[in-house]
């Protein structure tokens, strides 16, 4: 027997009663299937759980929607108000064909949306139970909701930023030569959570040749004098939101000759794309104002991935920074701006803040300094 | 940014090579697309991410494996010897088709299995990618192989079985009349990483009238001289292997005079299934075991749940112990025996061991007392 906790601090009913009915219009005559998960915590105010047995917020396109959950986790929904909501609850137990249930209340759909993050083994059982419908993926539905956050939303997300400001704060009590990544990131981990989030997430120390692989994690190697030093921390709040945060930091003065000067480049390029970031460009001139700062210094090479990408209940969520993604900014899009220089071998660098898009430009959550910061 | 952490401790490189081979042995023509998550640790020693950007081991029936993998995750499988193991890596950057990647490799197959546990975002761009294909569950053919436990794998369940147990020990420490659920959960959580897990993945207290709800988690219920409070507590170690233990705990002598006579079915019913294991049985043939001893006794309709469930890299995987499953039972099944009695708005009871099927018989991995422990 086993469940992860469920965290509190949902919506207001109102709130997710009007989330509901935006999704259906939204859906436009699919009926969506929701999975445990961020889609379902946007929607119910509780992410649920996600174990081999099937829960799904079923919105037919005509009819009453229905949480479809076992017997056993309906007490975990005790606290959504779902009546309030108009939400009927299903529920099933060991041996009955849950998907059964989900075919029978969407009717005879011509498509069914599933959550992105659904199991495959809910996928296809659910294939099978509705054969004639064609499947694709909520995502499309549902980040036309979830990318665009309301005032309370953003309350939290500069409250999740605020958070990681201050563990950032606190990196030179833990950042020092003749220690090692991993324990280091130990400290960050329970620091995370002692500045207010529920989990430490994510803890990236990638310390001298580290630093250029941008998916670095912790490891043995034991931080030296001149070593310059990634750290990218974030984690869930009690809401759901979440924080992520980069900054670079040298242990001492840096041993390369050439980080000041390269790390400039890459301080201007995250500047221009914030600069840039307003309602009406595209999400890929955001890419493109900090890599054509980077390419112009000669380390196009070296930025090996997209500047950004949305965050909010989840770490990554819709709209990705990224070229390509035509998409329109506006006004409470949030996202993050994070372009950095890897030369393999040698050091890496990022700076990352979460930025938020305003009436009229941007907001960062983050308020740390860019320098490069001397420990 | 941001990737959660990769515990090590994989297994040696020829035993993860005879998993590849035994693989695709059980798969017999259909090709496999295992995403990140439990199956790929225990194809590779190393269990990946898991965000947007498709990772996946794909086992073709004939020709080469490759591990299609975004480049900068790449780093992330540095620890896995692919080459010894015969597998190719693809990287592949963003604006890339990794799906076209996994088409190719796979070739034109007339059935693709894919994880059970990826998610529809890569199941549905892969339907696309392999029109012709049959899409089907891989779980079916992995848990051919891993529902049976090599010794090492065994070694360490007993392992995670006398770490939870040492948590258990320290119920006393924690478990307190005017203390609430969510304290005594925090105390727990705390324990079970001090007693050598990774995390503590899932703590349930459940005082009272919540214990009578299988998958309640914690709440500020403040526990009161006489309550029952069941304890299931469990979590991964570094090898990924996972914990789950129930007990069931009197803060001082209980309240409700049926709890001595009731309590003793419940044990009754929870060694008689344990009794029952051995190789040759059905798995169903355990949870009837089980079920019988509390029907007899009158409590049929309050055990509203299967008697347990497979253990290894998940916590919830095959055999599952549940009325309808005729696998035979084999030296090397690891699973839960967990009846629970559970009387709405009073109180429940459970007893959870993890035990394996040996060559004659059972093997327990948890050793803690079964009676009902008075704190």
């Amino acid at each position: 027997m086993s469940r992860r906790s469920l965290h509190q601090n949902a919506p207001a009913p109102a709130v997710l009663r009007a989330r509901l009915d935006r999704a259906r219009e939204v859906a436009a005559g699919t009926g969506l299937v929701i999975a445990p998960g961020s889609d379902l915590r946007y929607l119910l105010g509780q992410g649920g759980g996600s174990f081999e047995r099937l829960t799904a917020l079923v919105l037919p396109a005509d009819g009453v929607p229905a949480l479809v959950v076992p017997k056993l986790e309906g007490p975990g929904y005790a606290d959504v108000p779902l009546a309030e909501l108009g939400v009927e609850v299903l529920t099933w137990v060991d041996g009955d064909n849950a998907y059964a249930l989900v075919a029978d209340r969407l009717g005879r759909p011509e498509r069914v949306a599933v959550s992105d993050f659904a199991p495959a083994l809910h996928v296809l059982a659910l294939r099978d139970a509705l054969p004639a419908a064609e499947q694709v993926l909520a995502g499309p539905i549902v980040r036309e909701l979830r990318m665009r956050k309301d005032a309370t939303e953003i309350a939290e997300l500069r409250a999740a930023g605020a958070a990681i400001d201050r563990v950032h704060a606190r990196v030179p009590e833990f950042l020092r030569a003749g220690r090692t990544e991993a324990e280091v990131g130990a400290d960050l981990a329970a620091a995370i959570v002692e500045e207010g989030h529920v989990v430490a997430d994510f803890v990236i120390v990638g310390s001298g040749p580290n630093g250029a692989s941008p998916h670095h994690d912790v490891s043995d190697r034991v931080i030296e004098t001149g070593d310059v030093v990634v750290v990218d921390i974030g984690g869930p709040l009690d809401s759901g939101y979440n924080s992520d945060s980069t900054r670079t930091y040298a242990v001492g003065e840096p041993r390369d000759p050439d980080v000041a000067a390269t790390y400039a480049v890459l301080q201007e390029a995250q500047q221009a794309a914030v600069t840039a970031v307003r309602p009406g460009v595209t999400a890929e001139s955001i890419d493109r104002a900090a890599r054509e700062v980077i390419e112009q210094a000669g380390f196009g090479q070296y930025f090996i991935h997209r500047t950004g990408h949305g965050i909010g209940l989840d770490v990554h969520e819709e709209p990705y920074v990224v070229a390509g993604n035509e998409l329109v900014l506006e006004p409470g899009m949030a996202f993050s701006v994070e372009p950095g220089i890897y030369q393999p071998g040698r050091w890496g660098a990022r700076i990352e803040d979460i930025v938020i898009v305003t009436d009229d430009g941007v907001e960062s959550v983050n308020q740390r300094p860019h320098d490069l910061a001397v420990v």
